[in-house]
């Protein structure tokens, strides 16, 4: 791995008048120039959980300092439970009671969960607010924060109120990883691993080659993995922003991984682990499709599994999958349609029959 | 008045990809023609209030129904007071709890809350689902239907959540005002007087010598009155959909009116008798600031007296009607910006000394 992997590195997503540049390398929080030329207001709000907070929260107010007369902090409870509608509130009563007008940014300091409440409390707060991710988990850097997807969950379903709302800018300082529990790095794992089945075979070989530095948390291979991800990431939302097709195939491994997190109760598993068992869930439904041979299931389960991640899944009972996976926002007309490998680095959707999906469920089961 | 204003007349919003008709006639809702062409989908969701949906909801489901296999209907509970969160959460709960995909279309039969509530749950919902404003109030079919804004009410502020979120298209069958109450009836005529002031002082005139004919609900008066003021507000949403500038002037009187809605309670007041209360303190801050003559206040005073609207403002003290002004979307860095008249048709974005706002306050009082 040579050296330069590890300096700073810039992957732009471009949408027009919506276009952004994520910046990922280490030590950015604390360097002037990360937070230069963003949208100016007299108010910024940093939103942030109880875990992350008081490890950067006064590192970012100082930076921010320098550009908005006023740094605002609201620290929301951490976890996937609390991405909710009452959570979410509580930024907007902030912004409201503190009389925060339409210019005011909001800098999202956090995992998945943060970023994706933050950015949809910027979506609808006066009808749209400027915001910039700062994302300091692996699954953030490399997926949540980019692309503009923001929700809430909703009892009946994952992610089901939200809106396509792209940030100004993603901010990765690789250092905040360290800092990161074991769990939450192989959650992250999950969306890198992701990206090799559905468009890189060379990726997905390099992450098969470089797990053991990844779990080392190697920054190079770190910076390389979060590069990658991003790049892969930007040519897809590039095409299609809104999810009309192309879009739906960053979901591999995401129908059953929804399901598993719903069922289970929101919090039980990590968004990450969800993906990671439903990753071997659909790689097996492919391979029973006769998409593609048992081989890559083998190989999938493999990596999963060396990640650290879960590859059994919970026995809620096929209905009960059926029923949680009908509700998924990729269903059409009651027919569940999944994001199948058609070939290493092809994705597609398709549905499939209950019975079909039933097997995989039982031949996966914890 | 010649009788071809009151045929059937089409009005566009345009818009690049999002661009879409307006229809205004009488007999729309029962047309076949009205309803060809819209987004298909295998549910349509009709949501209204308890007093619109037993006068036209089984009318308008017999008409989805040829192009929708379920329709299904959410009633609400009528008025301002709730257009909230939970109330906005009924429309959101059907939707998850029948499984409906992100296909569903959803149509807002009703006036401006309907409107704005099911636009803002379509805008949310997965991200997004179409909707088509079917509004039967004036004040809906003249203003609120088009144009896509959408929002709902939050204790500390009026439409402080939301989202810019353009309908399919927009059917004003110009019959279902046969229904209006007067007191509603006058409250859409505000939103009508509004686009003379701000953008056509021919259009001022015409209401001025027609609004009797309006009062008395002649079907060509409503008719050239609706679509004048859909063709005014189309060619301002055309230039300015994210109110970056511009689109503002639509707000004559809706800073003075939103204090006064949510200073005394949502519901209290209609939004519309809000906005002829505000024009006439707003007209009269443009006299003061030496904008405008004072022949121009006597006049709007009368206007908007003789179309059964309040012109003097409830008394709930300088202090906390710039508390509420402040919170408003328009407002920059704690400073209020008013929209005020700078001439007949031209309208412009000002702050004003308190000192003054209170003169105009108290000078108008109850």
């Amino acid at each position: 791995m040579s050296s330069d992997r590890c300096s700073p590195s810039t992957v732009s997503i471009a949408l027009a008048e919506r276009s952004y540049d994520i910046l990922i390398g280490p030590q950015l929080l604390d360097d002037p120039a990360t937070w230069q030329g963003l949208p100016r207001a007299a108010v910024a709000l940093i939103v942030s959980n109880e875990t992350v907070a008081p490890l950067y929260l006064e590192r970012l107010r100082i930076r921010l300092l320098a550009h908005y007369g006023r740094v605002d902090a609201v620290v929301l409870p951490d976890g996937e439970q609390h991405k909710d509608w009452p959570t979410m509130n509580q930024i907007v009563d902030h912004l409201l009671g503190s009389a925060s007008d339409r210019k005011t940014v909001l800098f999202a300091l956090g995992g998945g969960v943060v970023g994706d409440m933050t950015g949809f409390a910027a979506a609808i707060y006066m009808r749209g607010v400027p915001f910039v991710q700062v994302p300091t988990t692996l699954l953030a850097q490399v997926d949540s924060s980019v692309g503009g997807k923001t929700a809430i969950n909703h009892p009946l379903g994952k992610n089901m109120l939200g809106a396509f709302y792209q940030p100004a800018r993603v901010i990765a300082d690789l250092d905040t990883l360290d800092s990161l529990p074991s769990r939450e790095l192989a959650a992250g794992l999950a969306e890198v691993i992701k990206y090799g089945p559905i468009a890189d075979p060379d990726f997905l070989d390099w992450i098969e080659a470089n797990l053991g530095a990844l779990l080392a948390r190697d920054k190079a291979a770190l910076a390389y993995a979060v590069k990658r991800s991003c790049e892969i990431k930007a040519w897809v939302v590039g095409q299609d922003e809104r999810e009309q097709g192309l879009r739906a195939i960053l979901n591999f491994g995401h129908t059953f991984g929804h399901a598993i997190e719903t069922g289970l109760g929101y919090g039980e598993w990590l968004h990450g682990e969800g993906v990671g068992c439903g990753m071997v869930l659909a790689s097996d439904l492919s391979v029973r499709l006769g998409l593609m041979p048992p081989e890559f299931l083998a190989r999938m389960r493999r990596l999963i599994a060396a990640a650290g991640l879960p590859v059994r899944a919970p026995r809620l009972g096929a209905a009960r999958y059926l029923e949680l996976m009908r509700v998924d926002k990729k269903s059409e007309g009651g027919e569940i349609r999944f994001v199948l490998i058609e070939g290493l680095g092809k994705a597609g959707m398709r549905g499939a029959p209950d019975s079909l999906v039933a097997e995989v469920l039982e031949a996966n089961a914890a």
